[in-house]
């Protein structure tokens, strides 16, 4: 029986873009591919609310935020980088295993950094090439809420402004160009609601011509290949994941279809309802409130309520997935993934699930749950 | 409307294998995940003849190559590749940018290097620390027909052997254990007619302790994080790209109920019909006899036939797709790709349909290439 994925990616696919991998196979190197990729970069652009030229890379997330850095920090290159969750501390470790040189910008988990701390670095440190900031940190619910800031203090410092969104882009504002995103990377499984394995990046083009000046030593996430090829081609340099660019591109007609905007504004009422409902239940999300997130809802673990148990009783009984917590946080938070697809069905079956469990489990949960959580949604969507 | 696909991957994939895609999402960090990469690896340690580790990358077959370079050489390590095409040459530029000194062997496109060459080039140079195969050149058609001695050499050298078989392993022989293959790398869209998007390869113990003494300074394509992630959990340290792995793994249901020598011997009759059809046709094959591919029929064209008309045709008027060729090669080959499913009917609708494109084409076809071709099939399957 299928699941309800409640998870931070990969999430529920609907099953226009499930079917649209069945799309039978082309040559990747013919005018049928081409007319694919095609409609799917300047498809992209619209939902990147970008001009910039897009690559898709036949990689999970963590294939194009690698791009990221392989293809723009050099041996000694500084990069600031805030850092408070698992997602940030592995980009700034990339950066420093890479040759660069990661100066951190730390905060405790569940808080984003002080903006102040970002432009003291700035101060205390020359020649900073780049800033590299997880939009949505995944592991522990949190979203930087002063992109819009930085961007502004990477255009007045002359710095590389670089944004990882791969859990957060189609689920909350990210105008790519406004923000004067130098590379903004997502990935296809989560807010746009396509299957995992394909990985869509924008990049501008003062940043195309430093990588085009600077290339990696490698070749399968080398962007100056995927330049070359794109402009000559309009191919990719390596065979692509056919049927998942089939999905993706099915993906990103009915993010178009619905309209930015909307399901900018779904994502955030669900998330609403997700917090109010189980706030409701006594249950405190792990996030600040200025830094929680509309598309992970992380959720802090009270007595009682143990990991395994709790959330194998979700998957197995309400056939519900949600994640649990990463590193340190591991038994001590949940994590729902609010993204993509999701909806006041979505809401409403996940909270009413989580609330049985709860009394499965010998808590006491109030009763209003669902009602305050249905009440947000229906004022708001 | 359908193509037959006859390129030398992407290749046909049998529907079983497409509607695996549809199996619903699942939780990668979870039992339903465990179960289904557990029995990834199995099926494809029986179909690499091997019980080395085995490694699924959500990446096509040039992210796997690469993984086999930056996980095993480090700066100035000493390398001998064969070379005698696009692959060779692409998988020696990537030894020598990583930093490692590429020795190469070479021979005139459409022929393999001299085996006596390797041992000279072992002579020549202390510490080689590994020879680097492509098994099947899939630019020109040629594959290397002495990779029992390469292995054995290697072995008396105490050089790691490492096996490019991205576009022959599931078409050919390779007993990965036997040939003692330390590291052995192929992708899924190739002779195992699965979609592409993953690619599977395998690693000795004795590989495997070196890469995890030296990993990389990169995280995607890192193997020591797989094996660490797959003994822990059974997973994958990046999300993997669901659906590719749920058809890979029918596919390999389906070589395996098959069974690799039938599997085998069925490649080998439909390539010795399309040559011998082909040759009835006037058309010659780009390579030597004795190194003549398999899978990946490449033949010369003729005065008459041009390859963007001939191509085009086939392709337009009878939903036949074949490959072009590489680089030099191109408009000079035209490329079959004879590999996963192909059977009698690939073998006989794509040369009628040659044939009548040839005529289209105003050349004179002797009219027994169908019936030469059909005999060299009925005799051997």
């Amino acid at each position: 029986m299928e699941y309800l994925v409640m998870l931070p990616g990969p999430t529920n696919v609907p099953d226009r873009v499930m079917n649209a991998m069945l799309t039978h196979i082309i040559n990747h190197r013919s005018d049928d591919f081409r007319r694919l990729y095609k409609t799917i970069v300047e498809k992209t652009q619209r939902v990147f609310q970008t001009q910039n030229d897009i690559v898709l890379l036949t990689t999970s997330g963590t294939g194009a935020v690698e791009a990221s850095v392989i293809n723009m920090i050099r041996k000694n290159d500084k990069a600031i980088i805030p850092v408070n969750g698992e997602f940030g501390t592995r980009l700034a470790d990339l950066i420093d295993s890479w040759g660069g040189h990661a100066i951190r910008v730390t905060a405790p988990f569940g808080q984003n950094p002080q903006y102040s701390e970002i432009e003291d670095a700035f101060d205390r440190n020359k020649d900073i090439k780049a800033v590299y900031a997880v939009y949505n940190e995944t592991s522990t619910g949190t979203t930087l809420r002063y992109m819009d800031k930085l961007s502004q203090l990477c255009s007045d410092r002359g710095a590389f402004f670089i944004a990882d969104a791969v859990s957060i882009l189609g689920g909350d504002e990210l105008p790519v160009d406004k923000w004067n995103i130098d590379i903004c990377v997502t990935a296809s499984q989560k807010a746009l609601a396509a299957p995992p394995g394909v990985s869509p990046m924008s990049i501008s083009s003062r940043a195309k011509k430093h990588m085009q000046a600077n290339p990696p030593p490698t070749q399968y996430l080398n962007l100056k290949r995927y330049f070359k090829y794109y402009e000559e081609n309009f191919e990719t340099p390596f065979t692509p994941a056919l049927p998942l660019f089939n999905a993706f591109s099915e993906a990103l007609d009915m993010v178009l279809e619905e309209g930015l905007d909307k399901r900018i504004a779904r994502h955030k009422a669900c998330a609403d309802a997700f917090y109010a409902g189980l706030d409701a239940m006594g249950l405190s999300p792990f996030a600040r409130q200025d830094a929680r997130s509309n598309v992970v809802i992380a959720i802090n673990y009270i007595p009682g309520m143990d990991d395994k148990k709790f959330r194998g009783l979700l998957s197995q009984q309400f056939r519900i997935l949600i994640a649990g917590g990463f590193g340190d946080l591991k038994g001590k938070v949940f994590r729902i993934g609010s993204m993509g697809e999701v909806s006041k069905y979505h809401v409403m079956r996940t909270l009413s699930s989580i609330a049985s469990v709860m009394n499965v489990l010998g808590l006491k949960v109030s009763p209003d749950a669902g009602s305050i959580a249905l009440k947000r949604l229906e004022s708001a969507i």
